[in-house]
């Protein structure tokens, strides 16, 4: 009876995500059947507010070292950041062979070229239908929209049912690269059955239907012709081939020539074009150097930037710290770009720049958005027609919001999980569950140090950021035990004093009375006078100034 | 001649914006006519991002203080934060009387008698309709609308003619407390002829009409209807006194009790109810404690930290923070309010929080602006008809925006001022220029600290925020010129390291090569030791981490 359970238990679906549901960004989930893990997606996260000085955060994958022998691959959906972005991190640890479509795969590699993985990473461009074998496990590439060519569902077949998975979409009956959304084989697939759904949440909050990129494209037209007689510079995300696509369709339409600025689009655009995902009349693009050979109304640069971002190329052109082009009077910035949550301030402020800077400002209705809305995803359940539901992509919120759509199309409030990071949950066709949970964190990067920032360190940082540091110095006497030299007290980040001041001045013989005060009882061990340093220092410096510096004691010995 | 010139030059109403019209907060203008000087508003700003550790920021008034003799007194246009928020520390330095409506007086009385400055502050209620004589200067207090009672509008009238100046404002014609805004005031005015309009910007990019505060009191009800069942928390403005009243009204009139929560909304509501500037139903408004003694569906909480602030009520009630209520499942949380610019993160952290808690939350529907838009600006604009027109409130975008609805209706491009803070706009019948520059700035408040935090101090804690702190201590010999101690390093929000790891050992053997090389060659100067230490340490840590800790070398002397 024993053996026959755990054999029931083996051969259940696993589901656990690896990197956090619920924060954008760090999209990794293992999928798990038996002697086979096969993982989606490799994200990375941009840090929170709170994690002063980071560069990047990555996922914990432990639980995947532990069973690396059972990994069969990653199978990416898509090229953007939070889906890829964790991969020459990853790879480094755990080297697995990496599947995605062509324009994703150009992504990928260019990344490994930088990080020197190319050569040892096992890779495989996988077609639209095409399906590939991993272990226990099909997984089939099926097309989709999204603001990033070559985007993939994904159906996941496993002895215990079939799982599809959206990645990022969006419903577009007229792509501007490539075809539409291949509903037809989710119509099919979902005519089989499907275990369970995955789908993307991120606009699951908001009514109706996401318009078409194409729509843009006119909307630039109009754009273009009001704005005949001067420069036009338009910011749009890097990696958004083809509205860089529509960009050059318009200039072209207008006589305009084109550059583009930003290093990470001028990347992307290259790999673009190598492989055929970005069509540019001839002539059209012109290198940065040969712009002033044009009249303004012949000039179209399209820049990196949207978001605001100190060290992008608009910034750079607006603050006229950029090398070669400054943003003025009788220039024309269009922003084809909405701000993503939390970049609305430094959005803002590089539009007051550009407005003082005397430029005119375009920043509504060249934009949308690369995700599905409510009425797709109803569409999607409906042609799925999943037996269990699992929102992803998107902040608990927008998980909860799709939950809320799932039940409004009949399906069962408790066949609808919202996972959280690590949550395993357990699929056969007769029932699902929370089953366990493994080891998931988030790990910093910071310069070239990969997991060596923590949370003590984190804390130091946003202490030393409040009210910074004051240090308290002194030399003991090894034979005496007295005091030879200091205490001295130095204060970086806290206000500005200069060493005579009469705050530290008197904070110095504060210190002093209590070092002695010690000294003299023969009190020589170094932890309680750095204790009683902190403790006079820290309560003398509240009740000066109702601030809190951290306090550093240092004792040198001779 | 030159005397008449003079006089002339003279007899010019200055309008002197001294805190930043092109930020949020702030708002403080003088207007000076000969021996005179007013002041209007007297607001604080909230910090920036990068002003780590900061408290408020206020603004520098020495252009005032240098003109002391001529500082009639300063007049408000209301009671909100960024209009009122500096005076407690204005005053300190120059008393000069305060004249505001009541409510807002009361709320300053408020402030005044924390800071310990109420004895000594001259002030006086006016009422609307009410002209004060100060100088040269008689000013007006008119009726307006706005997201706090007793808003008003400025006529300030001078011999150089007649500005109309809005305060924040919206025209709401069904106003839930006092009248609508006196409209009727603003066209006599108009009609006898206004040299100049400083109309509030805030809402100048969008089209339309601000709804009525009244609509809100429908939604409420609606929404209590629709979670009859369940326990309602309402989050909103601490300062929106007629929202906590209609909040009130709906919740008497399904029988439901309420309390209020969070410091700052008590206190207010106290001015306001003592005001009689809010009606209360009796046995309607409850301690926290008794809340118990009433089944969840008849509750209301009102409550702070609509905005996601960390320490306010709400937060702490939803962490389970909070001494008496924890949110939980069953709940229904209502936010009546939008996030302010720059708050978004931090709204959807605390609706994510709600959410996962297991509360109901509605985020939606629940709010009206209380800023004009497009049209209420076009209806002041033509009962003004202004010759100049001075968009204020808002940022550089927004003053922007009214500038081109100022130009739409007529008026001259050259007589719209855009003023950047310390601009003197010179007015007179005839003429208006920017005449000068006088000297303004931010005073940073940092707990006890008003401006002991400038640049300098700022720059270093954004250092140890980005990267921490190296410091690398050690002692000399006076005598000998010898190292007789150290160096060793100690780092704080560095890297997670101990003393004894390799990249602590291996730096402080270069730094000690590196020292023993200077002392070797007779350098004893603790300048030339101390730029060699930061050199060597500086490099050596760039090239093996990428990172650039701040390096502090401390020297002691025995």
């Amino acid at each position: 009876m024993k053996q026959k359970k755990e054999n029931s238990s083996n051969s259940r679906l696993k589901i656990i995500p690896l990197g956090g549901l619920e924060q954008i960004g760090m999209n990794i989930t293992a999928f798990e059947y038996e002697d086979s893990i096969i993982v989606v997606d490799c994200g990375l996260a941009f840090p929170a507010d709170d994690m002063l000085g980071i560069d990047l955060v990555i996922p914990d994958i432990t639980y995947l070292k532990n069973n690396v022998e059972r990994v069969k691959g990653f199978v990416i959906t898509h090229g953007h950041e939070d889906h890829i972005g964790a991969l020459p991190y990853i790879l480094r640890e755990l080297n697995a062979p990496v599947y995605a479509t062509r324009l994703t795969m150009g992504i990928i590699e260019n990344k490994l070229a930088e990080h020197g993985l190319l050569k040892n990473t096992k890779r495989k461009v996988v077609k639209f239908g095409q399906s590939i074998n991993l272990g226990q496990f099909r997984v089939e590439f099926i097309k989709t929209n999204h603001s990033i060519v070559d985007a993939a569902a994904l159906a996941i077949y496993s002895p215990a049912g079939t799982v599809v998975h959206t990645g990022d979409f969006k419903v577009d009956y007229t792509p501007v690269y490539g075809d539409a959304i291949d509903l037809q084989r989710f119509a099919e697939i979902g005519k089989k059955g499907v275990l369970a759904l995955m789908c993307d949440s991120t606009n699951a909050e908001r009514p109706g239907f996401t318009p078409s990129e194409k729509t843009v494209g006119r909307t630039l037209d109009t754009l273009f012709e009001e704005h005949k007689n001067t420069r036009i510079f338009v910011a749009t995300f890097a990696s958004n081939v083809d509205r860089v696509q529509q960009i050059i369709n318009t200039a072209y339409k207008f006589g305009r020539k084109v550059c583009v600025e930003g290093r990470s689009m001028v990347n992307i655009i290259e790999t673009a074009r190598n492989l055929d995902c970005i069509k540019i009349p001839e002539n059209t693009l012109v290198e940065i150097d040969q712009m002033k050979n044009y009249p303004d109304e012949q000039q179209v640069i399209i820049t990196t930037g949207s978001q605001g971002e100190n060290m992008a190329a608009l910034s750079r052109m607006a603050n006229g710290m950029h090398r070669k082009i400054t943003i003025g009077v009788g220039d024309t910035v269009i922003f084809s770009s909405n701000p993503i949550p939390g970049n609305e301030k430094s959005v803002t402020k590089i539009i007051n720049e550009l407005l003082r800077k005397g430029a005119d400002v375009v920043f509504q209705d060249a934009h949308v958005s690369g995700h599905a809305c409510q009425e797709e995803i109803k569409l999607i359940y409906t042609l799925i027609h999943p037996k269990y539901a699992v929102p992803v992509h998107g902040e608990y919120k927008h998980l909860k919001a799709q939950a809320k759509i799932a039940e409004s199309l009949g399906i069962d409030k408790d066949h609808i999980f919202i996972l959280s990071s690590g949550d395993v949950l357990e699929l056969d066709a007769q029932h699902a569950r929370i089953g366990g949970k493994v080891p998931v964190g988030s790990i910093l990067v910071d310069g070239l140090g990969v997991g060596d920032v923590g949370n003590v360190v984190l804390r130091d940082r946003q202490h030393l950021a409040e009210d910074g540091i004051m240090i308290v110095f002194m030399t003991l006497d090894r034979a005496s035990g007295e005091l030879v030299a200091g205490p001295d007290i130095v204060s970086r980040g806290f206000v500005y004093v200069r060493e005579s001041d009469e705050l530290i001045e008197e904070a110095r013989s504060i210190v002093d009375d209590a070092l002695q005060n010690c000294l003299g009882r023969g009190i020589t061990d170094w932890g309680k006078l750095k204790s009683t340093t902190k403790d006079v220092l820290s309560d003398f410096v509240w009740k000066k100034t109702k601030r809190r510096p951290m306090i550093l004691p240092i004792i040198n010995e001779v």
